[in-house]
C-alpha cells in the first residue's frame, strides 16, 4: 500500500540547503517550505498565502494609523491608465516605458491599448488639478493600498523583485514647500519605524544620488536595509520630494491669497512588500524561518508533551487563554496524528518565535518549558502570570533580532581612502562610505570597474550608490574618490538587489 | 478681477436634479458633488475618493474580523490568469469570455497573451490542488480584498457597475458536504449583517435560480437589495455553493480516513464596492447624502456659530473632546472663509448624520444645537454627558434610517395570482413574489415579455428573478404563474440592476 505522501507526491520536508552556502536556493526553498508563498504560473507573480500576508496586514494596520494622525485619506485610483497621461512627464515616463504592460483586446475585440498602473502618478495627478483651486484646499494628503504591475526584464525574486507587487503609494500636495519637504522626511521616520520597530531590522536614512532618484523627482530619499549573507544592500522604503516638477507636466495649481496662480508642490512615497522578503533574508537559518514576534501571525505555539489527561489539558488550556487575554497570538497543535517532534521541526521552519511544550510534570509543577526560535534557549520558566511573563519575553526577542542584525549592520559599513580599499572592501561583501562627487558619470564608471565577470556574462553586478546617509555624515571638505572633485559628504556604495 | 471660482472653473454648488424627477442625473451628480467618487477618463473606471473610501474601509474592517472569527485567512493571488488555467471549467469561462481583458504586450514586446482576474477561481484553484493532500488540511478557508476587472458591455455606472472594482473573494474547501453548505449561509448572514448593521439597509435572502446563479456553481445564495425610487432590485452579494464542479474541473482532492481519493467540496463568496452605491441611492434626498452613521467618516460636524470668544472656543474645543473621547467621529468646521450658511449646506450636501450648531448663548446655557441631517430635525441639548447622548442620537439615526426603508421596501413586496397582476404590479415599480417553476427557458419567457420598447430600443429591461426567498415561503402546491408548471415556491421577481 502507498502511504498519502507517494500517492500525492508531498515534497520533502525541511530545508535541504544551506544560508551560507547557497543563499538563494535556500531562500527560494525557504519561502516555499515555510508556506510564506508559492510560486505562480505566470514568471514573477507570487501567491502570498495567509503565513505571509499576516505580516502584511500587521505593517498595514500600523502605518495608516500613522499617517492618518498626519490627516493622510485613504483612497483607491483605478488599475488602468491611458497612454495620454503617462506621457505628460517625459522623465517619468521613460523609466517606466519598458516595463509598461498593455491590455489591448477585450473579449474578442481589440480596443485602444491601455497600460497597467507601475505607479500612480500619471494616475492621479490630471485630478488634483480638477480638485484644486485654492491654497486653501491644501494640503491634499492621499494614500492608497494597492498592487501595481512593472514587467521585469531582470530576475524576479520572490519578494524582492515581482512584476506584480504590493505596496501603499502617498501622494500629497503642498502651497508652501518647506512643508512638503518636512513631511518627505516624516515619513521616512515612519517607514524606518516599520523596520525597526515591527520587523526588528537596522536601516539607512539617506538621500539618493542623482543617478539613482525615482524618474520625475527633485530628490529621493531612501531608508537601505543590508543582507549580511551576500553583502547585498536593499531599498527598503523611498519617499520622493517632486517639487513643481509634475504639477508643471499636469499643470496643477492653485490661486494663493494674493489671487496668484502657482503650481503645487508635491511628494510621492511608498513601500512595498519586499519589506516581508528583507526580514526573511536577515533573520532567518538552516533550520528555517525566524519570524519577529511582532508581526508572526503565530507568535507562541504550545506543544503539549507526552501523556495527557483532563487536568492537564485544562491547565494547557488556561494557559493558552491567560496569553489570549493579554493579546498574544495563541496557537495549541493538539494533532493526534503526528508526534511532538514532528510538530517542533514544523513550527521551527515557519519560524514561530515561542514554543511552549507542556507535559504532566510541567503541570504538576505549575511551569512551562520555553523554547526560543532565534537561538533554540531552553528552560523553565513559572506558570504564574504568564501572560505577562511571554509578553515581555516577545519583547525581549524583538529587541535581540534587532540588536544582532544592527551589530552585523554596524560592522559591515566600510570607509575606504583609496579605489583599492574600496575594491578589496567590496570583495568581503561589505558597503563602503567614500567621498564622492555625485556625478552621473562617476557613478556609472564605479558601476562598470566593479562589474565582476565570469566566462564573459556577468557575475556579479556592479557596485551601486545606495545613499548619501543623514547620520555620521561629516562636512568637511573631499576629494572623490574615483574622479579626485572636490565634495563634502560621503555616500554609501554597495552592491545591491 | 475674476474670482477664485471664475479663473478655475468651480463647478455650482449643490443639486440640480430631484431624486423623484430624474433619478440617474441626480445620483452621478450626486456621487461627484459630495466628493464620493470621481469620474476617470476610462470608461467605467471610478476613482473612489476618501469620502467613500472610508466606507469601504468599515466594511473591510468588520466582515474581516468576523470572517477571521470563523477561521478564514487573509491572502493575496495575483493579478493575472492564463488562457490555460481559465478554460478548465466551462461553465465558468463561457460566463467570462466577453469581458476577459487580456495583455498582449510589455514594453515594445509582444507577450503571450495572459488576462486580467474577472473573479479568482481559475487563479486560486491550481493551487488547492497542489497544497491539499489529505482530509487533515480540511477546511481550507481563504479570503483576499482586491480589484477584479470586468469589461462591461453594459452600461457602466458608479459603484453599481464599474469595469474595475474592488471586492472581497472567499474561498473555501470542505472534506464534507455539509460543512460547506452551512458556511454559505452563515456567510449569507454576514453579508446580511453589513448591510442591516452598518449600512442601515434591509436586504431579503434567497436563493438564486438557474438562470441567474454564478457560473460553474452548485447553487448560488443572495441577499438582495431594492431601489424604491425606481423600482429596482440590485444583487448585494453573493455566497455560492461550487460542489464538487471546480475540484473536478480542477483535480482538487485529498486522502481521506480510508485512503480514498476524493474531490473536495467548495465555496466560494463575494462582496463588492457595490454596496456604497446601494446605500447612496436608498438613503439619499434632493439636498444629498444621507450616511448611516456607523459608516460615515465624520458623524458630527461643529459650526461655530456667530461671534465667538476665548470661553466659547475652549467650551466648543471641550465637546469635540469629550465626543472624541467616546469614540465618535468629529470634524470642527472652523474654516473663517466662509460663513455658517454655506457650512451647513457643504455638510448637508456631504450627508454628515448629526450637525452641531454652538454660539455665545449655547455656551451660556450649558447647551448645544443639534441637527439630524436624515430629518431635518433641530433642537437643543444638554451639553452634560454629550459623549453618551450624541452616542446615542447616532444609535437612533442608524435604526431609523433602517426602519424607513425596511418600511419601504416591505409595502414594494407584492403576491401576484395571474400574469396580468404580474404586469401591473411591475409597472408600479414594485417586486413581486410568484409562485415559480424554476426553469430556465420559463424566465426569458418572462423577461422577454416585460421588456419595454421606446421607438424600437429597449428602454426597460424585462423583469428578472432576484431569488427564491428563505423567509414567508410557503411550500404548498402550486402553479408557475407563467407556464402552468407544478412547483412548491415562490419566487421574487423585478426590473433589476
Amino acid at each position: 500500500m502507498t502511504t498519502i505522501r507517494e500517492k500525492k507526491k508531498v515534497p520533502e520536508f525541511g530545508l535541504t540547503y544551506k544560508k551560507a552556502e547557497n543563499f538563494s536556493e535556500w531562500y527560494q526553498q525557504l519561502v516555499i517550505k515555510s508556506e510564506l508563498l508559492e510560486y505562480y504560473d505566470i514568471k514573477g507573480c507570487f501567491i502570498m498565502r495567509p503565513w505571509s500576508y499576516f505580516i502584511w496586514s500587521v505593517v498595514k494596520e500600523s502605518f495608516t494609523r500613522d499617517i492618518t494622525k498626519m490627516g493622510v485619506d485613504e483612497c483607491y485610483f483605478p488599475l488602468l491608465v491611458t497612454k495620454d497621461a503617462l506621457e505628460k512627464e517625459a522623465n517619468h515616463i521613460e523609466n517606466f516605458a519598458p516595463e509598461l504592460a498593455w491590455i489591448t483586446k477585450c473579449g474578442e475585440n481589440d480596443i485602444e491599448p491601455v497600460a497597467i498602473r507601475p505607479t500612480s502618478e500619471a494616475v492621479m495627478y490630471p485630478y488634483f488639478k480638477k480638485w484644486l483651486f485654492s491654497h486653501r484646499d491644501l494640503p491634499l494628503k492621499l494614500n492608497q493600498w494597492c498592487n501595481v504591475l512593472r514587467w521585469e526584464v531582470k530576475s524576479t525574486l520572490p519578494f524582492i523583485r515581482g512584476r506584480e507587487f504590493l505596496w501603499q503609494e502617498g501622494h500629497t500636495a503642498y502651497y508652501e514647500k518647506e512643508g512638503a519637504e518636512q513631511e518627505v522626511l516624516q515619513i521616512l521616520d515612519l517607514y524606518e519605524k516599520i523596520y525597526t520597530d515591527l520587523l526588528a531590522i537596522p536601516v539607512i536614512k539617506g538621500k539618493k544620488t542623482e543617478n539613482e532618484k525615482f524618474g520625475g523627482a527633485e530628490y529621493t530619499t531612501t531608508v537601505e536595509a543590508f543582507i549580511p549573507i551576500n553583502g547585498k544592500a536593499v531599498q527598503a522604503a523611498t519617499s520622493h520630494f517632486l517639487g513643481q516638477n509634475f504639477s508643471k507636466m499636469y499643470d496643477v495649481k492653485i490661486v494663493d491669497k494674493c489671487n496668484n496662480e502657482e503650481h503645487v508642490y508635491q511628494n510621492s512615497w511608498g513601500l512595498t512588500t519586499r519589506c516581508i522578503g528583507i526580514a526573511v533574508m536577515i533573520h532567518s537559518d538552516d533550520i528555517g524561518l525566524v519570524l519577529p514576534p511582532r508581526v508572526s501571525k503565530v507568535q507562541v505555539v504550545i506543544v503539549p508533551c507526552g501523556s495527557m489527561n483532563s487536568d492537564v489539558v485544562g491547565y494547557i488550556e488556561r494557559i493558552k487563554k491567560e496569553m489570549e487575554e493579554k493579546g498574544i497570538r495563541v496557537l495549541l497543535d493538539d494533532r493526534k496524528n503526528v508526534l511532538a517532534g514532528f510538530k517542533f521541526n514544523h513550527w521551527e521552519l515557519k519560524g514561530v518565535p515561542l514554543r511552549m511544550e507542556i507535559g504532566m510534570n510541567d503541570y504538576r509543577s505549575s511551569e512551562v518549558v520555553m523554547v526560543t526560535r532565534m537561538n533554540g534557549n531552553k528552560r523553565k520558566i513559572s506558570s504564574v502570570d504568564i501572560g505577562e511573563s511571554v509578553l515581555s519575553e516577545l519583547n525581549k526577542i524583538h529587541d535581540q533580532m534587532y540588536e544582532k542584525a544592527k551589530a552585523e549592520q554596524m560592522k559591515r559599513i566600510r570607509r575606504a581612502s583609496s579605489w583599492e580599499d574600496f575594491k578589496c572592501e567590496l570583495s568581503y561583501n561589505n558597503m563602503i562610505m567614500i567621498p564622492f562627487c555625485g556625478r552621473i558619470e562617476c557613478e556609472e564608471t564605479i558601476k562598470k570597474e566593479t562589474t565582476v565577470f565570469t566566462d564573459g556574462t556577468v557575475d556579479q553586478q556592479g557596485a551601486k550608490s545606495l545613499c548619501v546617509p543623514f547620520e555620521n555624515n561629516e562636512r568637511t571638505d573631499m576629494q572623490c574618490l574615483k574622479c579626485g572633485e572636490m565634495c563634502d559628504k560621503y555616500t554609501l556604495f554597495g552592491r545591491s538587489y
